[in-house]
């Protein structure tokens, strides 16, 4: 591919009206009184969303609607050749009290770009298909990711299908069954690497590097590895008022020093890309006249980068061994999740940085901070991922928002880059 | 009073065996399997514990017994004359899992020196009362120090009444009740100044200078004053991958850094007798991939000292400004305790010191970092604290522990400040 071969391509463009009253339709599926959108997996807005696509895609699209054991949505076009399918897509649920944009930007532009080629009359050699995964975000199951890991075989459908609704205690393989999934026939429909020969998703980048530098595209390069540690401070509980500080071994004070030295060491790596939080702190006994006996944190450090990654946990130990010896306290670390980062497809990352330069735009590489469902698409298919700006870097509130524009811009380079990709994959 | 004139005077001693076999026999009153004491207000311990000190009032010291209306117990001795009584007592309730020794000393040596007296057939002047004061301790009913308080007009008897055990929900005006008080009748029968000629409690120290000091005994100079703030730190909660680290508003961190900052400007004061602690952390929404957005702190300081008072509260509210600052959160505090340090009364004191040289012992000038029954004494009488060592600093659990020596020492020391006291004493 080539900049002078995209830029002289077909001039297909995806309605703005259209896509702008599409975000606005499925909003209403769960938007509550402060305008923040509550559609977790199973509640009535997430069954009126999914009759909503799935009529959309049927009128619309005149496409092959399926769901999948994982109740994942699927919209399907024939293409002019029986090869793998260049599957669009994203998620329709959102966090409580989330925003409009999340997920459905995604989900939506995937069928605005089948709709413009259709009606462009642009016959595809691959099939094209639309997804939209269950349950992407944190959700009363406790299992995000829950489609496109259940579907990619990365989930025990067994032990999925056990878990229950925190508020509810419904059955998790009843709600899928509730939405046309069955969670024992997971296992029979795996999507393997001969199902899907290329992934996109357009997602917010629910940060502020695009709005930073006032830019409207993000080809993604990897996405974010996560490490997440248990951390358990043992000192002593004992009276607040007769243990003179010399004597005390406060656990709430050792979790504090260790806190601040994340911080301290992640920002002492002077990039943008790597970021550590302690997001859950919790002591024990926890009342005001008792020197607290003992501390639970979970420490999170993000980064694309492994020898960063290696650099702050080298750091991570000797804070904690300076901190045991200084407080005279005990430090217990167990690591609960080591999750490496995920490079996108180069094929697809230069077809989408090409056909953004062919409509003139400029873009920034970014690594994505956040989790998203291409990471489970990434063994199976050639995957790649495009980020609109959340302004003021917004995201999962209800004041979350990207500009029409920007969505348009995306659209556009979602057709250039399907017309390329079909042209360049088997 | 001189040394010379108390060295000569009477030497009536406590019973060694007596004192040590009755803190055994008490002790087993809501004893548990890792040999701590349960024995919160109203329990069944409580209760049996009650039945066991009247009795032994009744059959020992031939005293007159009485409950008063906030369920403390009272055991009286007349004097030669009719004024106001010499009061010796403590309380026999525990924290949960607490330990053997606290207040349950000072009840059984006031007991003790009573006996001790009779049996030797020494006549006071004053009549003489041992008090075992109901739930000094942190209770269920969240209210401590609650029989001195109730009945010396410190609480709202109603308001007190209508308080209910956080598990059982019986309110509190029914439990004491069931132990022989009764709330709607406090106001008719408030302790005053008429009441009571001098009291005096002897109690654990709970803290480690005796022990470190290799003392035994110390007379209290005052008792400590406690400061309390609630401080709500309102950061900005957000996503823990797509945040950069100079976009965030981070609660927990600014808890950290005042925490820690507190702990600074105590140690900085360098002096034994001042205390600072944040023993209540809580953080908001205290999930693993979100930034902290708030942050709850109990903060307390304790110190006799006025001017110690004066500066940390300064330091403090500077630090507050820089982390605000720094961090660009917002802390608001609120005083929910200022309990100025209460000085026990010179005359008291000295009987003490001067009873402790009679003996040939040594002992420190202590002020109470706990706060006691005494404090609220205070108003209404004479008022002085003795301290014996609790052995490693230990308290407050099946550890807590005091040589039968030095109680012994401590019963001698009260025997000889209640004959000198008699003497001195309208």
């Amino acid at each position: 591919m080539t900049y002078e071969s995209l830029q002289s391509l077909h001039p297909i463009r995806i309605n703005e009206r259209r896509i702008s009253e599409r975000i606005r339709c499925l909003a209403k599926f769960g938007m509550n009184r402060e305008g923040g959108i509550d559609r977790s997996l199973g509640s009535k807005a997430d069954i009126q969303a999914r009759e909503w696509l799935k009529n959309l895609w049927k009128t619309e699209l005149q496409a092959a609607v399926a769901v999948d054991p994982a109740a994942n949505l699927w919209a399907e076009r024939k293409g002019k050749e029986k090869i793998k399918p260049i599957v669009l897509g994203s998620h329709h649920d959102a966090v409580a009290n989330g925003g409009k944009y999340d997920g459905a930007v995604g989900v939506l532009l995937a069928t605005e770009v089948v709709q413009s080629l259709k009606e462009a009359n642009y016959k595809l050699r691959h099939p094209i298909k639309v997804v939209s995964f269950s349950a992407e975000e944190p959700n009363p199951y406790n299992i995000s990711t829950l489609g496109s890991r259940l579907i990619t075989g990365v989930l025990d459908s067994k032990q999925v299908g056990e878990a229950t609704h925190v508020y509810t205690h419904e059955k998790l393989s009843e709600t899928l069954k509730r939405l046309g999934g069955d969670v024992g026939n997971v296992a029979n429909h795996l999507l393997t690497s001969d199902d899907v020969g290329a992934f996109l998703e357009c997602h917010i980048e629910q940060g502020r590097h695009l709005t930073d530098h006032g830019l409207s595209l993000a080809v993604v390069s990897s996405i974010t590895g996560i490490y997440r540690e248990e951390i358990t401070i043992d000192g002593e509980a004992n009276h607040a008022g007769t243990t003179m500080m010399e004597n005390r071994h406060d656990a709430l004070l050792a979790g504090a020093e260790l806190s601040l030295a994340v911080e301290q060491a992640v920002i002492g790596q002077g990039r943008s890309d790597v970021v550590g939080t302690v997001g859950h702190f919790e002591i024990f006994p926890n009342s005001a006249n008792i020197i607290p006996g003992q501390a639970h944190l979970i420490l999170e450090m993000r980064t694309s980068n492994d020898q960063v990654f290696k650099e702050l946990r080298a750091q991570l130990a000797d804070t904690c061994t300076e901190i045991e010896n200084k407080r005279q306290i005990i430090i217990k670390r167990k690591t609960i999740l080591d999750q490496k980062a995920v490079p996108m497809d180069p094929l697809v990352r230069t077809a989408l940085q090409q056909s953004i330069k062919a409509s003139g735009d400029f873009y920034l590489d970014l690594p994505s901070m956040a989790g998203h469902d291409s990471v489970h698409m990434v063994p199976i298919a050639k995957t790649g991922m495009l980020f609109v700006p959340s302004i003021e870097g917004k995201s999962h509130c209800p004041e979350e928002e990207t500009r029409i524009e920007d969505i348009v811009k995306a659209g556009n380079v979602l057709i250039r880059t399907v017309i390329a990709l079909d042209k360049e994959l088997d």
